[in-house]
């Protein structure tokens, strides 16, 4: 499997009352079929998914598999704490069609996770039992937790371990883990804002929630980055850094605002998240006046 | 409601093949029921909730309310990311007889949450709509959020909170606690390495999760401490100092095996924790020598 | 030696155009010299010693030396980061009749020196050469490293290292220190928010900045927890609660402010530190209203 | 003033009494001059500038502008926490000869420090008194302290404020700081693992350590890069990519081992820091294996 090119985690639109949105999730992923983004993460941190029942993964997957277009890699975030559940939701995912699950590295016993043998041991335990291949998600920005690129050159031997989805900006951290891991095991960056260094360093792709709302933007440095054309992919980088940043900041929330301004749905993110406030906005819509969706 | 003296969060019984243990839940509270302890908190961190499905967690509450004896006040841990989620299992364990609910503080987007406004938010709409009274969990180490004194001081005003459980050591923010909610919202500690010091500074009781092992020392120190017996309080807190410590060191698992030495059921955590190796049951059993069940 | 009691750390005072300010450090201590205080700390962190050069820290020391009451005993702030200029620092002290030096754990270098090795080698290596006998400083907050209880009970048996300044808040701590230290070793606490209960746990005295402006205060709940009235302590710390704080909050600028509303001179502090704010100063004033200096 | 190209921040040589090796800074010096390094930080965080007395600094000072090169840019280490001894050191340094000074933030008081206004203050006064040019010096991992490129981009206006080096190895910063500073001011890079993509993305060199002991291949990555050969450039990050993680893993006394095998004078460290033990030095011996002088 050849993780290459954008794949964005996609938000989960909600509707006003709180329940999710099933029209409306056709409807983005819909525009996004239009655009040359090879696949789509589901039910990841950015498509909140900490906000979501089971039940309601469950819809979720199934919505996206029958809205994707032909040839869309599917992935679903199926990372909870335990591995029990975490194949679980891995295995149902697997019978509707994905092709491969993402998890986050466990972490609500920081002091007793935040180590190589538990997240050894989580990672190999899920693989083994999980009928599609598993993609670790490193986040310390949400989970208090880091992976260290040892521990991913390890898990990189394992047959059905396929690639990390790395979300610091790090570029020390990414070259390291292009340098360390085995052969055909792929590095993907998180981070919209060292999109070009991170191909540059030998990244495979990336999943950045910023490409919900700019995946044309994202596509477009990285076919710069492809072509080598160098200054293009350096140019484009700079353009999309004020939103970028924007996005990271102001997380789901202005990912949604960001996305309703670019014609997709993006909604009210799920409370205690809240609909930014209108100098937020404006932040935002400035951002975003050059980058379309 | 009274929240005075130890509450402790359950810990969760599991068979080896890692689902759930009905029968040593039932043993494990009928061994409870004998002591003076005055209630108990269900499902919280200690009791591996983030392991537990929605169903298990059903299963859970209803198991410790029937087997809960007379006049046990029964806390439901029900704390999830969203405040939808949160309510709807409130409510769950309000119809089931549970007299309050324990919510955590919402932290996976902690830069967003971790602040004043939504933390008012997420409680004052959980309680608006809860059909029990809700207590605050404070647990920075778990959640990497923190809740500060200020906000449980405007929290405390709500009609339906009623309670703080800080899990921090820091007794400067007890005290300040004490001095600035509202008269009648109690602050609980989870600390059991600070329970003396805590209840001096005027916290109403504790729920540490040392109490699970424990429970005699936890209540002699309380008792000592409600009597005004200074130096016994002293005391008894340094005898359970080292006890203490390796219970929050080891977390889970640790507590687990001190359990299965004090003539109750603990059994293995659920993966990623996993039983403690050969050195430190010695240490902890070292540590529990004089500490009865 | 005894530490017993209330050793503020004294703050060193500046004329407006930078340079120290010998008439006003007499005239504090004179003022100083007619309390209960045991003894002063000259030249640690409140009097901001990373601010003054060699010869200024030499000036100051000779200066309080000559101002002091008799009796009144000299500990001097020596800690820089290498071992050798802190041996030259304490001995130059111990020539002007200081009886004991205060060294801040070192912690620059902080990945390599936050371990317990270079922290035991360090004090170890300062006390074998000191002419004086050494008290430890652990500020977590100002040096981003932390010295653990069993490093400082190794530390304690050495015969030249004879107590710590534990600048934390964290009452566990404290406990911990007091129940594993060598005896004859003194636990001296810098918190003033959590002096009494640091006392009841066995601390041996304090090192508080805020006892610069609030020297009284500090002295009574000593008193009070000396001869047992324990409502009495309790009553008193409520009292400084928030003139505690805010000391803390706003640092040596806050302190300075406080010192000059109580008949101290506080003055400026150095560059880039800068006097307070009206607002701040009204905060402090009210905090303040009912503590005398 | 350009500042293209690597300069190494010297270690400064002690003997193993630990007093300063004035013969071996002449020897250091001579071998860098054979280099094409244009110029040397002297007295900055990987000289141990916090070991040296300030007439220590003036020695060392003095000792490398007699055995610089002609043409080689002398800069100086003078940053202290308060702006006066700051500008008195960089006015000192100025006489003798140095043509820029770098401050690196101050940071003792942390939570007062740790801001924009201080830090615009404290550069602002330092350089509006300094006679020659100011580099600012972000070091979180040492200081706990960051500063932030809106920050930074606001300093850049100050005429006598020309550079920052950035130690940091996040090159979003890095291109953001790039992106928002006034023309003419200069970003450089304290990172050896991130070389290459830092000059990618706009730093205009580099103040590494590592340059210390690899000063050839530092120039190598440079000279690749200016000359566009992108493959090399990468091709030699990698290879020293082991060899810069374990010199900031293992700091000054990791760097001077490696600069004693390399042809340098390492020597010891000044206690507490001390030179590393067996083990280490065989890994960084092999890390540096293919690595020349």
């Amino acid at each position: 499997m050849k993780l290459q090119g954008i794949f964005p985690p996609l938000a989960t639109p909600f509707q006003y009352d709180g329940s999710l949105y099933r029209a409306k999730m056709f409807h983005n992923v819909e525009k996004w079929n239009k655009t040359a983004l090879p696949g789509y993460v589901v039910c990841g941190s950015a498509g909140e998914s900490v906000m979501l029942t089971t039940e309601e993964k469950l819809d979720v997957w199934s919505w996206v598999a029958q809205a994707a277009g032909t040839g869309k890699l599917l992935i679903a975030g199926t990372g909870v704490e335990s591995v029990r559940e975490t194949v679980w939701l891995t295995n149902k995912a697997a019978e509707m069609g994905y092709k491969a699950a993402m998890a986050r590295t466990p972490h609500h016993y920081k002091w007793l996770l935040n180590r190589d043998e538990p997240q050894l041991m989580y990672f190999r335990a899920v693989a083994d039992q999980a009928k599609i291949p598993i993609i670790i998600c490193n986040s310390p920005l949400t989970t208090g937790v880091d992976i260290s690129p040892a521990t991913v050159a390890q898990l990189s031997e394992h047959p059905n371990i396929i690639a990390i989805r790395e979300s610091s900006a790090d570029i020390g951290k990414v070259m390291e883990l292009v340098r360390t891991v085995n052969k055909g095991f792929h590095v993907l960056t998180a981070s919209a804002s060292t999109l070009w260094p991170s191909l540059q360093v030998g990244a495979a792709g990336a999943a950045p929630a910023f490409a919900n709302a700019a995946p044309y933007a994202c596509i477009t440095i990285w076919e710069a980055h492809r072509t080598r054309e160098y200054e293009a992919a350096r140019d484009w980088q700079d353009r999309i850094a004020l939103a970028a940043r924007l996005t990271a900041r102001y997380g789901v929330p202005g990912l949604k605002y960001a996305m309703d301004r670019n014609g997709y749905y993006g909604g009210p993110p799920r409370l205690p998240l809240t609909v930014i406030g209108p100098e937020t906005k404006r932040e935002i819509a400035d951002a975003f006046a050059e980058i379309r969706g």
